[in-house]
């Protein structure tokens, strides 16, 4: 039966704090039905189809709770340089010209091989012309939520701001129950980008369909200067006084919230999805990620876009973020490696509204399985499972994956699709956009 | 003709600010004969061996300018503990009981055969029982220098510290001249295990045989706080006031500097070796590289050991550079992508004492090559190779190395030694450290 499948033979991960016994998963239906030791596992019904790990690691899939996929085309464009420059001088412009639906579905299709490829089973993609995104994931077999950008200026597939609100209407009726893996969501830009009006339209909207919503929140310092010089308050502040907080599920960045943010966005129950690599490459800061744990914030991981990381595998995000956290706090024990892979990826299914459906192997959580081939000399030995993910492991590590129980990559090769073909079309597509 | 051989048909960074156009390099008995354009190149006279790179990147192998390749063995053995619990609770024990000639070489071969693999073709190791190591590396068809550690307390293969000295000068004695690829060197572990004696002899000793020397400096605040205490100067000061700054080839971390410290390394000729990700996971601090490299001192990278990495490539050593730096410097434009390519090669094979000899693809240099194949999602599209490489390039992209013109790796197999079996070896012998 479609999404029926048996993973044997390799040692499981279930979550932090667990041990990494000989295990079994066994997924009906595209949910976990059993996970355990492979002694206690009840061999009686054998299923339809048998993934034999062999020897390998056995984890929950990833969890990339932000990124932009579409900007693959846009990757190593223009690196080296100041966010301002970056993003008004070359980022805007390139959207401009190339951004639509076409490009969309190709370059997104691209993100969501390369996810696979590094494990991750599940994103969070905002982004534009998202029905087009909606359909590369579904494609791809890859679970997402697709989350249509929101700015007070022209923006792709929206050239007129004012009817901004009826792309995003017209995006979640055509998205909301088409597809089985892929949820719509709305994705106001920032709180520098979205006036007062848009921002409480976005959370009115987000409500009246039961969607997740999210926006880009104290991301620099230069960010926080803008909105305390409009508004008077720091954005959390901003946002609480707007009467959306409550409601938001994820705000993106938060490395220049206040202690007094940090509260407010803990008594309203709104996760922050951490970008590591991403802030670093553009010198924006750290989030204080023991600050926000400690008072029982969600806290997810995410690439950030292609064009500002410059990969979008979450394998490397989880050594730059358990390194990161060791640095920022200049303690070694500030981040370990259990506690990193449970970030990326419980934290990080909560962080996008899927909690209790993604991030670990228990009944009733969602067949999202990677298996790791541990044999690389740079996995050996391996005294710890946990360790040797998050310090040593790299995306070619990868050898299957598996969503809603169904094999996608088997062998480090996409089956849902033909990447081969989908990055040549990218190619193609990037030498136009060299030549300007 | 041994150590012949001609890479076409790629593209060539032959260092920063060069092009990358489709080119040539020609190795004749292990150096680089021609490398520049293919339609410059004098076609006349073909080569013994050709290696098409069909299409790949073709750079200078990368140079790790500091590790303990041994310690492959300790590999994920402790982690997320206090850098003093780590050292005297878990790998200076596991040291004393394990350390031995038989075990230096296999698991310096592991080290090697991860470092060639990830496109690291020159590596200065610094570790006990050295000749052992130089076997590997020489066995591996690596370029090495191999330094014999100096503490003033019993260490492997050193078990009366009064004869530390006289280990040294064998060793030295056994290694000098021995491998064309292999050279001899020494570490003075640190200013707090090496006592001025020590260090004043390990000087002599150095500059008496011809070969560089070394030291950890500066790596965390506890280490200055220390050697302020016992000598009242910060260590950098307490080496000029002892008369052994002058010829010291390189100290490794440098964390701590203080301006006028760092004058001083560059008044004295000392180079720095930055290992980003090991003082990250430490949780030590970050090297300021602007300010050293503002003062013309020489800066090399390095992976630091495998148990505080927990890799050894510099593949990932590239992008922690530079995303660190420009986080350090709030400024994304602190370290481009070229320039920490430079720091991975020319920089470090000067922190060697390499000078002249390695991390160019220019006539006169070693032959030391790697071929990246480019063709990966996570490399498409690609605008600018450098940037590629540093941001979001990969070990396992890594194809074909070359070492004095010799292929050590072809089609990401290692073709010297027998790695499986090496694995296999080191395994067995992990089993052992885990029992205990």
């Amino acid at each position: 039966m479609a999404g029926d499948l048996l993973i044997k033979g390799g040692r499981l991960w279930a979550g932090a704090g667990l041990d990494w016994p000989r295990g079994v998963v066994e997924i009906k239906a595209g949910r976990v039905s059993w996970a355990g030791a492979e002694a206690d596992y009840p061999w009686a019904e054998p299923p339809v189809e048998v993934l034999d790990a062999q020897g390998g690691l056995v984890f929950p899939g990833l969890v990339n709770a932000h990124t932009h996929g579409a900007m693959t085309l846009f990757r190593g464009l223009a690196d080296d340089m100041t966010l301002e420059n970056w993003l008004t001088g070359h980022i805007f412009p390139a959207e401009a010209k190339w951004v639509n639906p076409e490009m969309v579905e190709l370059c997104t299709l691209l993100a969501a091989g390369e996810m696979l490829l590094s494990g991750t089973t599940t994103v969070c993609d905002g982004y534009f012309c998202m029905k087009a995104a909606a359909g590369a994931y579904a494609r791809a077999g890859m679970r997402a939520v697709v989350a249509q950008g929101v700015v007070d200026f022209p923006a792709p597939g929206v050239p007129n701001p004012a009817r901004k609100m009826d792309v995003c209407r017209d995006f979640l009726e055509d998205c909301c129950g088409v597809h089985a893996l892929v949820k719509p969501g709305l994705f106001a830009h920032s709180c520098y980008t979205c006036g007062p009006t848009t921002l409480r339209a976005v959370s009115e909207m987000a409500q009246a369909y039961g969607v997740p919503w999210f926006t880009h929140l104290a991301e620099t310092s230069q960010e926080v200067r803008e909105v305390r010089g409009r508004y008077g308050r720091p954005p959390a502040l901003h946002l609480e006084q707007l009467g959306v907080l409550e409601g938001l599920t994820a705000v993106v960045h938060g490395v220049w919230l206040t202690p007094g943010e940090m509260d407010l966005l803990a008594g309203r129950g709104v996760a922050v999805v951490s970008c590591e690599e991403s802030n670093m490459k553009l010198g924006s800061g750290t989030a204080d990620l023991p600050a926000l744990i400690r008072r029982g914030i969600t806290v997810g991981l995410g690439t950030d876009g292609p064009a500002s990381n410059n990969d979008l595998s979450m394998i490397g995000e989880l050594g730059a973020t358990s390194r990161m956290t060791k640095l920022d706090a200049m303690d070694p024990t500030a981040m370990p490696a259990a506690k990193t892979l449970e970030l990326a990826t419980l934290g990080s299914a909560r962080a996008m509204g899927l909690t209790g459906l993604v991030g670990r192997l228990q009944p009733g959580y969602a067949g999202d399985v990677v298996v790791l081939q541990p044999k690389a000399p740079h996995l050996t030995p391996m005294f710890d499972p946990a360790s040797a993910l998050v310090n040593a492991c790299r995306a070619a590590d990868v050898r299957h994956v598996v969503v809603e129980g169904e094999i996608v990559v088997r062998d480090r090769r996409v089956l849902t699709f033909d990447l081969k073909a989908v990055m040549a079309e990218v190619r193609a597509l990037a030498e136009k956009v060299r030549r300007g």
